[in-house]
């Protein structure tokens, strides 16, 4: 199954209560590019970067057999940075400092070899430009749609065209309260259905995940996890691994949904562990299949 | 199988966001043994009560079950009040008013009928309390624990010490990281497992409950409920269906501490939809079988 995948690439300097990484491989599509590489070997991949995003960043890439021809490089330009702060329960945040770079121009450009890709996922960018890539895709299988409360926040109405066309919507609690405006999260999860994604995941950080469809809700747990070392593109990576898993199994029912949370939620634990993408960039089927057995014995009762 | 439950009975007077109750029976003990009554017909209730308890409170407990003779009746004194007003979000509350009345000499006394009940629960009151009445009984097979931050800031060494004696302590997770002095929830149960009890239930309120045992951990997902209209005795009310259940299945082996986690979970989702104990006094069988599905089906994969 083909899987387009746009969003973000950028370097990040990470700050967390247990150390401090620079300059390390960050934005959306790579997090999720990465995660869903362990899946699929026919991932492609749009977005844009600058002159500073040299020979071993696209090796990273491509020893996972993701095709980046679709990958915009501005010889003139740097490549979008962010750098952050988090704090002490690592479920918050600062943003010290933003530098768009060549994203603040990005232009997402699907090359001709990729429209016909069967699954679109789209990172969290602003959702015009997510309405641009659907506009030149050729009627995809499925739609992922990911999203961030500053889009939610400073372009609704774009965010709510672009709903319309999307299939499957990954945003956390936080996000959903806001974009719903009901605080509590199964009327939210009624409201933003009703805006066009039949299924809705909702990501609770460390307290797990809810899948909404027409079958009903599903509660996947978090797992219980000793120590988190750098939360960074831990939710692109959730939306990797399900992806991921869709893609391999072929066909989108509820068992295969909540089985892709699972392994969403699976591909997300193992990148909290290192900074960055560094735990994500070599791990193999094995461990992420014991991983994904764990999250199974977390909620099973043994003769239910 | 002879259940003991020693705690609270008290008065309360609720707000919250969607209204107000006064003079709504609560109290820990009252909150348990609601909800174990639905598993057992032998409860013995101790606690201490002032001539205000009238005739309508000892019959709504007497018409569950509830064997009442445990409860000191002081002819001169006031039931225990308390006045709280819950947050928009019904996470939080501000306690407005609390009158200790007959409970601030509480001096609990097991009847001689009372002293050979095999599963003790020990509600939350003082730790010296709670000792006093292990002191009191023989030798129970189960003792289950349950305590606040007023005790773990207030009396962290009689806590500890009772918690040598203790099989089962139910605690939630900001009382976990204050007791275990750890932020993280896997280490905090580590920690206070060494402190005596083997098996630990950490309450994670609207987000479910972990259970450690030596097996293992098993997450329960919280029911995705429209509507909370008060959250008062939830914690006592999940206390209650879990020793409810362990209680019925006879035998405490991983799978039935499980099973009761969900049951407990299934009767604290009953208790938040009305105020005080107005739902817990009038549920059935067959609708706490249907929530307890419910929840199995929340975390369900039909071919795992």
């Amino acid at each position: 199954m083909s899987i387009l995948v746009v969003g973000s690439l950028a370097f990040d300097n990470i700050e967390t209560p247990f150390g401090r990484s620079d300059n390390t491989l960050g934005g959306s599509s790579t997090y999720i590019a990465l995660s869903t590489s362990y899946f699929s070997d026919d991932i492609k991949l749009v977005g844009v970067v600058g002159a500073d995003f040299d020979e071993e960043h696209f090796q990273l890439l491509h020893n996972k057999g993701i095709d980046t021809r679709g990958i915009q490089v501005v010889d003139e330009g740097k490549t979008f940075r962010w750098s952050g702060r988090y704090h002490y329960d690592m479920n918050t945040r600062d943003t010290l400092d933003t530098q768009l770079n060549v994203f603040a121009e990005f232009d997402p450009h699907v090359p001709q070899a990729y429209r016909d890709a069967r699954y679109l996922c789209l990172g969290n960018i602003d959702p015009e430009l997510q309405m641009k890539v659907l506009d030149q895709v050729s009627n995809p299988d499925l739609v992922i749609l990911d999203t961030m409360n500053f889009w939610i926040e400073g372009k609704p109405e774009a965010l709510k065209k672009t709903l319309e066309r999307v299939d499957i919507f990954i945003l956390n609690d936080s996000e959903a309260r806001l974009l719903s405006g009901n605080p509590n999260l199964v009327k939210s999860a009624r409201i933003i259905r009703k805006m066009g994604p039949k299924t809705l995941i909702i990501k609770k950080g460390e307290h797990g995940a809810l899948l909404f469809t027409d079958d009903g809700i599903f509660a996947a747990p978090a797992f219980p996890l000793e120590s988190i070392y750098d939360p960074t593109g831990a939710g692109d990576t959730f939306a990797g691994g399900f992806l991921g898993h869709l893609s391999r199994a072929g066909e989108i029912n509820d068992t295969e949904l909540r089985k892709a949370v699972l392994y969403g939620s699976a591909m997300a634990s193992f990148c909290v562990e290192k900074f960055g993408t560094e735990k994500l960039a070599g791990l193999d089927l094995l461990e992420i299949d014991d991983r994904y057995q764990s999250f199974l014995d977390l909620s099973k009762i043994d003769d239910q």
